[in-house]
């Protein structure tokens, strides 16, 4: 049983590193890996390679040279296999048809249309089913992809580069480099990772970021904007063809003109509510869903990091921590929150920090708000 | 050779292993630990215990049951072998006369009346002697000893618990708690390792701390205390008789009665100049190496911690990470430090951190100020 044990556990892991070969392709769809075991061998292979293309289990399937084999193999994937006709036929009636004896499972899925259904016609066809070989770490996978489907919200991660002694920018605005270059790096392998990024106005005033994916390869992730008065000149290097753009303004400002210029240049513009004088982020949010984002990094300064966490819509924060001290008069990581005692700080879970060059990276959940 | 450098290395760290348990009783003498090694097989084993008591040299080479296995064994020690009369006598004499063909050696003893001379001694006498194995942890390991014989100045560590985004307090104050019981038990280890806690009027106030080594073994470091006008109440804890404490003030006040109401408690009074309207901080360190301390570690507020950032006198700093937000109002880690562009930051070499609970420690080392 010990050696059961462990064995299901390697060849788990071995799934979630074939589905992270997916990432950055497959969304909206989840990262999934599938490994097949004969007699203590892996025989086959597969991931989810895009969105729209055959799911692991299938690709798994399908390298395995003597299909005889799969009669008395174990088949490993991260996510429960669907049990519903999308863009693909249902892997469980694959595995079926297939005589697959027994099928190991890392975590659910919480598509509605999956959600325990591909697990129980596996169950219902007689298949011996191991659920839950390394849940933690195949939730972790696929968190952006279960936070949509359970919530109808995007997951939502800021990142922010800040002094040891939190600060994001000298008492002068400069912020030039604080982190060094590999960890500025991560920056652009994270935004690789998501399906997008958001900035608010003041942070492309001020840099005329591009927000693209440069220093290394992978898919430019949807740019974000949020520019309440449109107030942004059209000129901008956000506003160029790199990669689609989203720019959210108040409907307070529906009737401007520049919207149309904007769209003339390909940019989608909408109209969101405004709450407590800045833009309905929650809006904002299901707006997003609605384009079939499942992930956003909020690359904003200290002002829109804050109206992220005081709206309560955080889910993660890459903190990167530069050997630096700038000082208190320097600009903070954060713009207030109006925590006046410790017990109602916000509350985050670190993970295992990270060094890039120099610079530590930290991950940190946020457990309350 | 590739298996007699690992070997070495090995022996080397059982050296640092055995010197680090004289931590807190042998201050103002070195950290030192000795392996004597006949054939591969560690026949002696020694460290210097407390200030005034024999040094691990002599120790190793007392443990050893058949003396005569000296005259083919090798002698490892951290720290050079001393070479003069201090408390007792030169152990590169007693390495000599017992015959022993090849010392190893961590690092150099920085002290004048050594440096390098009980190394050439050894030499000298035609013993073989291999330098530098391990010495980065070497010097570590003594790093105060050796700072303060090589500068004249105490070692200077400030300990901070800061928020994420590197709040000390929130924006009323209030600090209690910050970090959990695991990093503050951390505290009070730390604590037992320095000779002397150093803190400001302002911190005494507001905690009546009493800064005394609670929640684990060790000895209570000296206090310090700097209290520029002589304003703390003389019933404050700090004055109790629980450990020895040094309360600065500013010669301008020199004359107050009050000094002389602490010093019928036990309490050293001090007077040093000012500098820039607060204690100068060189002075206050030069006092504390003449009364034999090697190492502070500064427990202030942001003020003196940045004091003592801006007058360039900080070695190192723990920074106790806890995983919590308390947003731009609160207030910060340090106060001003006057930097205006990054590249003028204070910058600092990050440690592997390590967790105390949920906590993160990371400890820096200062690069440049």
């Amino acid at each position: 049983m010990m050696s059961l044990l462990c064995d299901d556990t390697v060849y788990m892991n071995r799934c979630i590193e074939l589905a992270l070969k997916g990432g950055g392709t497959v969304s909206p769809n989840p990262m999934v890996g599938s490994v097949i075991v004969c007699d203590g061998v892996i025989i086959g292979e597969g991931f989810h390679e895009r969105y729209g293309a055959p799911h692991a289990e299938v690709n798994a399937i399908a390298s395995v040279a003597d299909q005889e084999l799969l009669r008395r193999s174990t088949l490993y994937v991260n996510l429960e296999p669907c049990s519903h006709f999308g863009k693909t036929p249902p892997c469980s009636d694959l595995i079926i048809e297939k005589g697959i004896p027994r099928v190991v499972v890392g975590c659910r899925d919480p598509f509605v249309s999956v959600a325990g259904k591909g697990i129980a016609k596996l169950l219902g066809a007689g298949i011996a089913v191991t659920e839950g070989v390394l849940e933690a770490a195949c939730v972790k996978l696929n968190e952006a992809f279960i936070k949509s489907h359970t919530t109808g919200l995007p997951f939502v991660s800021l990142k922010l580069a800040e002094t040891l002694d939190g600060k994001i920018a000298t008492s002068l605005g400069a912020s030039k480099w604080i982190t060094g270059e590999a960890a500025r790096m991560e920056v652009h392998r994270l935004r690789a990772r998501y399906d997008a990024v958001v900035v608010g106005e003041a942070t492309v005033r001020c840099d005329d970021a591009e927000l693209t994916v440069r220093h290394c390869s992978g898919r430019n992730p949807l740019r974000v904007v949020l520019d309440r008065r449109l107030s942004l000149p059209v000129e901008s290097k956000i506003f160029n063809t790199e990669a689609p753009t989203i720019l959210f303004a108040s409907s307070a400002w529906e009737g401007l003109e520049k919207a149309g210029l904007l769209r003339e240049r390909g940019v989608t513009v909408l109209f969101v509510r405004e709450h407590a004088g800045e833009l309905d982020l929650r809006q904002v949010l299901e707006e997003l869903h609605k384009h079939g984002i499942l992930s956003i990094l909020v690359e904003g300064g200290s002002r829109l990091s804050a109206s992220f966490i005081r709206e309560r819509l955080v889910d993660k924060i890459y903190m990167f921590i530069a050997p630096k001290l700038f000082g208190g008069d320097a600009l903070s990581s954060f713009a207030p929150l109006g925590i006046s005692i410790p017990d109602d700080a916000v509350v985050l879970k670190f993970e295992t920090p990270r060094f890039f060059g120099s610079d530590l990276l930290l991950e940190a959940y946020v457990q309350s708000l």
